[in-house]
């Protein structure tokens, strides 16, 4: 049988930073435990643009529709902000969600109990703090039709278009129910269904799918306004989170910004099983290119590294090998390895980028 | 001259509670400073629908739209949940802010020292903390056509439409940049220009108006993820926040809560101005209907008698006054007078709603 493949798009800013320690990783798997990559590597984003002037070439595209796992580093910096929004570096990150059908998206809020210091909020309010956003990914107002601006009589109009069918929605929902039991079997949707009539069906649908299908789950409705205050008030009263596109953009960046440690915090972004059994997917740090900080050596390489811990779990059915590499990383964290991201004391040296990987691997 | 006249809509839940209160706030300035309105009442949101089966009728939108300000308490409820989208409670609301144009919604969010412990997060991001949220009011996807359920094939899809003029973006943000000049003149716009062509219109057009009318002001551009961010890491950076109606009421939402202290926060929700050279005006504390302790006396008036307060500033140019009576209300608080949501010790008996009214009409 031949290895699982593997794309690497490192991307722009600190991605190729980050990614250069998941390499490591890599060989540490190959070396020591015998699991072995076809690894290949390729452009995306502002990079791809600089090289080939679109963000993602229908090579690379191609590319990642065969592979087993892609693992994606970051794209964006001010440099590409004036191009024009067809080749922007995130439309090359939104066509491999979109032709990739990564319905999806996997954000986990874990707050690590030696970072929980980090956190603007209270110790006693996130410590512990271990939550699931299951964010639709490839529908909504980032693809609907028409879009565009426009001009009316003579003045511009800025148009998107929120739209998403029933069967968009129920795929989202029955991910998220799956996932509920495997953890504590409690999902909360969100939408704003008092205003938004895409907010009403995907209430009901989610409604009729749980009704159906998983009525063991418990299951919650809440407007999306009323979930960005109780995320911010008391976030452990949620488990696993389902909610649309747009929101889902919000709230887990909230939720992740609770943690205190953005610079730790992977996702997936899965969809439906391939011929081999194995979901599409994507994997990727939920932390941006961070330009200010590019090529300095200052970088988290960690929510990279448990990204690749995610496709472990979910895309190579390497459960026990994932929790290993998470363990890694928590061991480093307990032991005061730190990069700048997590210190706040004045005269401690932080660890660079490189000196975290190295660490990492060795906890391994 | 004529009073100037006074539209009180008490709506459902906790409304009709805390309005009672601000009843006792109005007849405070009529006998002791001889500022006297022409008050009169009416229904809104589910109360309405019960009585007319309209959740606001048309004699009471001509009125809203004949007097010099709207003051409105709550709507919605659970009993309400299953009626048709057309007639729910949050549909008078919406035809009041559509109707009257009320496009420029400020929403600040104020961390009273007294009640800094209240929030969820450390006193030092919050204390102090005062920050104004401008969010467009009458546009965007909760009135852009077309929207509804549709039925395609054997599916049902839901439909909305995020819809933006260059004069809707350009009058908001003229407001927020004049905020900006009374305050910090600084100003934070977000959107999601790096997804939809309506974020960039909007970011153009604000960025527009700036160069050619406020050059003065200090103008940041923002995505609304990194917002919601931003404002959990450290609130303190922003002074005056633009943005849309969707991810206003979110981000809004979510800076109030971050205060810990909802039922203190009120909103003014302002037009052009009238013939008499007043806004269009209407104003509503933050904090929804709260069924759950409706008609229990538990309810915090403050978000109210403050909302009060706005339009003392705002549509009767009686800055003064309402100073006065914020000072009575932050008294009030530091002598430790606190209804139940601002108490969390036990043994404590709290004040009730008409308790903490009383005592904010004894420190005028
Ligand atoms: C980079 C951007 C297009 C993207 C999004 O808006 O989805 C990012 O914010 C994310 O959450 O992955
Ligand atoms: C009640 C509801 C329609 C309303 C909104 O979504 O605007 C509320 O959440 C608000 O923020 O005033």
């Amino acid at each position: 049988m031949s290895n699982p493949s593997l794309l690497i798009l490192p991307g722009d800013g600190i991605g190729p930073e980050v990614m250069a320690e998941v390499r490591k990783i890599i060989t540490w798997f190959g070396d020591k435990r015998g699991i072995t990559f076809d690894v290949s590597e390729d452009l995306v984003g502002g990079c791809a643009y600089d090289a080939h002037g679109v963000p993602l070439t229908d090579e690379t595209m191609a590319k990642a529709q065969e592979v087993d796992a892609v693992l994606l580093g970051a794209v964006g910096g001010p440099k590409y902000d004036s191009l024009d929004f067809s080749v922007k570096p995130e439309r090359g990150l939104l066509r491999l969600r979109k032709e990739m059908d990564l319905f999806s998206n996997l954000r986990p809020a874990q707050c690590f109990d030696a970072l929980a210091d980090f956190s603007s909020l209270k110790k006693n309010v996130v410590a512990g703090l271990d939550i699931m956003i299951i964010r639709e990914l490839t529908s909504g107002v980032y693809f609907g039709e028409p879009r565009g601006i426009i001009r009316e009589g003579n003045e511009r109009v800025g148009i998107n278009t929120q739209r998403y069918t029933e069967s968009e929605i129920a795929r989202v929902a029955r991910s998220a129910f799956e996932m509920a039991r495997k953890r504590s079997n409690k999902v909360c949707s969100m939408e704003k269904a008092n205003v938004m009539e895409s907010g009403i069906l995907w209430r009901e649908v989610v409604q009729e799918i749980h009704d159906a299908e998983y009525p063991d789950v418990e299951l919650s409705h809440m407007y999306a306004d009323a979930g960005a205050m109780q995320l911010t008030r008391w976030p452990k009263q949620f488990d696993v989170i389902v909610t649309d596109n747009l929101f889902g953009d919000l709230l887990s960046d909230l939720a992740a910004m609770l943690t205190g440690s953005l610079g730790m915090l992977p996702s997936a972004s899965l969809g439906a099983p391939m011929a081999n059994g194995r979901p599409k997917a994507l994997y990727e740090p939920v932390h941006g290119s961070a330009p200010d900080i590019a090529g300095q050596e200052k970088a988290n390489p960690c929510a990279c590294i448990l990204s690749f811990a995610m496709a472990l779990r979910y895309s190579f059915d390497l459960g026990d090998e994932a929790t290993r590499l998470e363990a890694a990383v928590e061991k480093v964290l307990a032991d005061g390895v730190r990069t700048a991201d997590l210190l706040n004391e004045e005269g401690v040296t932080p660890a660079t980028t490189s000196q975290m990987g190295d660490a990492v691997v060795a906890a391994l």
